[in-house]
């Protein structure tokens, strides 16, 4: 008899280099895994609701994996718990139906983008924001943000490297969020191609310090055109914020 | 000709051994002091708002010094940036009158004690909050924070080691502030014994957790006996908000 668990994981990305498990090489499923082979005895495979890349961090990344263990989630959560480096957490373990799978049952991802938009970048961001010196109009920020809600084709935004066959993401938030010198962009899609949210973020700003229109955007998503789009931000900038089931 | 300039600093304190500077071992001062004098191509003498303890974070201290450089304060700002590592940073560099010194001409200090009072530790609070997970009472926390308001003698908070002659402080501010599972205390005062925030903190939560009536505060001030207080709240939660002048 096996169950499937649900875990809710945070995790700062910078001392690894990403979700995906890769032999000899810290990443946050590898960890994850091994934390959780020790306490549940038995060779375990975590699947994450998709993968964040280096120094990507989460708030709200969810995983699940099968077990035939049988002890409480919340013994398994604080037993793991303990064995995690602590850059790595489990926030909420829980029992979840059979046919639960964290990245095939998803609807909806929410990633952040942070961007300190002041002269100075304040120590206790310099692993979690981008820095931007320039001077910035949130107001065509959040217009160029407006466009990229709904259905389209973000070809445009996909770096190479991207597995994805069809390139159509649903795009139900796209919006900036300020607080002082602290810019968020904050964007929510039932799935996401690769590198889109840092490509996306880069040409928002881009747009921002007035090389390009707001209206830019549109055109970007017309042209289907990987080479065209802003340059991807870097990845320490980037939350993964939350999915919903 | 000497002029005098007012830096406005911050820091994540993890790192280093406390503010005041010591011959070979890393602390704050003698960072920014070897930044600084690299820049004016002088000896240089850092006089900050205050000393802070290994591993206390600063957002807002203030530190003085006098220089025959005649550099623009920005100029000398950013090129002490780029010198001086990425976890302390000069936020601000002014001219000031000749008279201005940053401790003695200090009115207010403002300090910040974080505690996370969630069941698991986000990994980003990591180095930058206390972690308690019994059950607490904010609105008790709240009342006998309260009762610090005022004139009074410090001397049950100050840990030996102390080298204020008189133990009487203003206290300006003295609240709970709570964000969901984050509980922040503010306190502000003319000034600050040995670790008395962190022996406040630290008395403040064994009230919310139900060991002493909130009345209990009332009666460590006037017992004036160090020996009786809570346990001090460890550095890492501790923050050096402001300082008024």
């Amino acid at each position: 008899m096996t169950r499937t668990l649900k875990l809710t994981l945070q995790y700062i990305g910078t001392g690894y280099r990403g979700w995906q498990i890769q032999p000899g090489i810290p990443t946050i499923q590898g960890a994850v895994e091994e934390a959780l082979e020790r306490i549940v005895g038995e060779p375990v495979s975590v699947a994450g609701s998709g993968r964040t890349d280096a120094g990507v961090h989460a708030r709200g990344q969810v995983a699940s994996f099968r077990t035939g263990c049988l002890r409480r989630p919340e013994v398994i959560q604080r037993a793991a718990n303990a064995r995690l480096p602590w850059d790595i957490r489990i926030i909420a373990m829980e029992e979840e139906a059979g046919g639960f799978h964290a990245r095939e049952c998803a609807k909806l991802r929410e990633y952040r983008y942070q961007v300190w938009t002041g002269e100075v970048l304040p120590p206790f961001l310099h692993d979690f924001a981008a820095h931007c010196r320039a001077s910035l109009d949130p107001s065509s920020f959040a217009r160029a943000a407006r466009t990229l809600l709904g259905r389209h084709d973000f070809s445009a935004f996909a770096s190479s490297g991207s597995s994805s066959v069809d390139p159509v993401r649903a795009v139900t938030a796209s919006e900036l969020l300020s607080e002082g010198e602290l810019w968020t962009y904050r964007i929510e899609a039932d799935g996401f191609l690769y590198k889109m949210v840092r490509n996306i973020a880069g040409t928002l700003l881009e747009i921002a310090r007035g090389r390009w229109p707001a209206e830019m955007m549109e055109e970007l998503l017309r042209s289907r055109d990987r080479t065209l789009a802003g340059p991807p931000l870097p990845a320490r900038g980037l939350f993964l914020e939350r999915v919903t089931y």
